[in-house]
């Protein structure tokens, strides 16, 4: 990948560090599967599907705790 | 998504520190599938298998661990 | 939820400590499924699938993590 | 449970902490499924699926992990 | 394996981490099967399959944990 | 068991630390199956499985945190 999408992890608020969460959860997906279209297809079956979606929200919750780390919990 | 939902991951107490990783959670699926009736109908598959529900509790307990450092777990 | 059910992470001992992650474990559960006759039919299912008390024990395995970091290991 | 099983984290060597750490899962399961003939029953099934097996593994490392911070990792 | 593939975690950047972690992912299965055909032909059945891919990117994610903290989180 | 295999967490290289994860994560395993003649006939099976390869390649990535954390991140 040439692209540049990751520079850093330090975001202004908690709720931007939680959307930095879903673009790494979203990358480390996209690393395994490059094409856009077969992502794109796939997107309803697991759109769809509590058990999917709770296993989507999972790999947030873990790269949240990377990023509040990251961030110092925004404590100040 | 332009709701602004997390300020901040400082509560009063350990239990409001547990319903916010509650809200953590619930946010990370509504990212993944943001239409609201779409979850609803969901719910009842999920609500009544006890496989979902341990990997529900998963999940808030991973950003309840997030939560809880943020609070420096609570301690005075 | 108008109960109060958790007002600190402290305990006296690790072992009170690993039932406080027990009972932060049943609570994830039931925030999403608080009907407990639902839970109470549930139970005979997981209890006898061996892959569900594995994952089950998992989720207090996470929580046991917590609140040890909290007790900061009931070192002394 | 009367019983009193767990009373410090601390070990001499890593790998007393390791079975500490798969006496922690095992009470995991322990607490939901307190009937040891039940759990004896469960034991062929699990033990000779690789996946099982997979997933026992997988508790007893988060559970390491907490016992090896309690340990200070034994460094010294 | 006689293989040096891993002298370092630290990176200058999070996304060339990020990238540590996801051939940290890969190492972590290639010492369980090795066999460089098998994985070739086992690729397209996970790379078009939702849950394989969040549970690809779950693995990710805990590596990333890892190498973000042993950079500091690039926090400068 | 009364062989000693975990004597120190501490390793030479992150590579050796990520090759001790590797033998936690299949000591785990065999503190549940100790025979290891079933554990031989069951590696065809997962090796040869996506899904069980990732989620060995979790509890690689779960014991890697352990011990790259006892070694510092082998920072210098």
């Amino acid at each position: 990948m040439a692209d540049i999408w990751l520079t850093s992890l330090i975001t202004d608020t908690p709720q931007e560090g939680f959307e930095l969460a879903i673009t790494l959860s979203r990358r480390g997906v996209k690393y395994t599967q490059p094409d856009g279209e077969v992502l794109h297809k796939l997107r309803p079956v697991y759109a769809n599907d509590a058990d999917s979606l709770t296993a989507a929200s999972q790999v947030v919750a873990i790269n949240f705790q990377t990023v509040a780390a990251a961030n110092g919990y925004w404590r100040k």
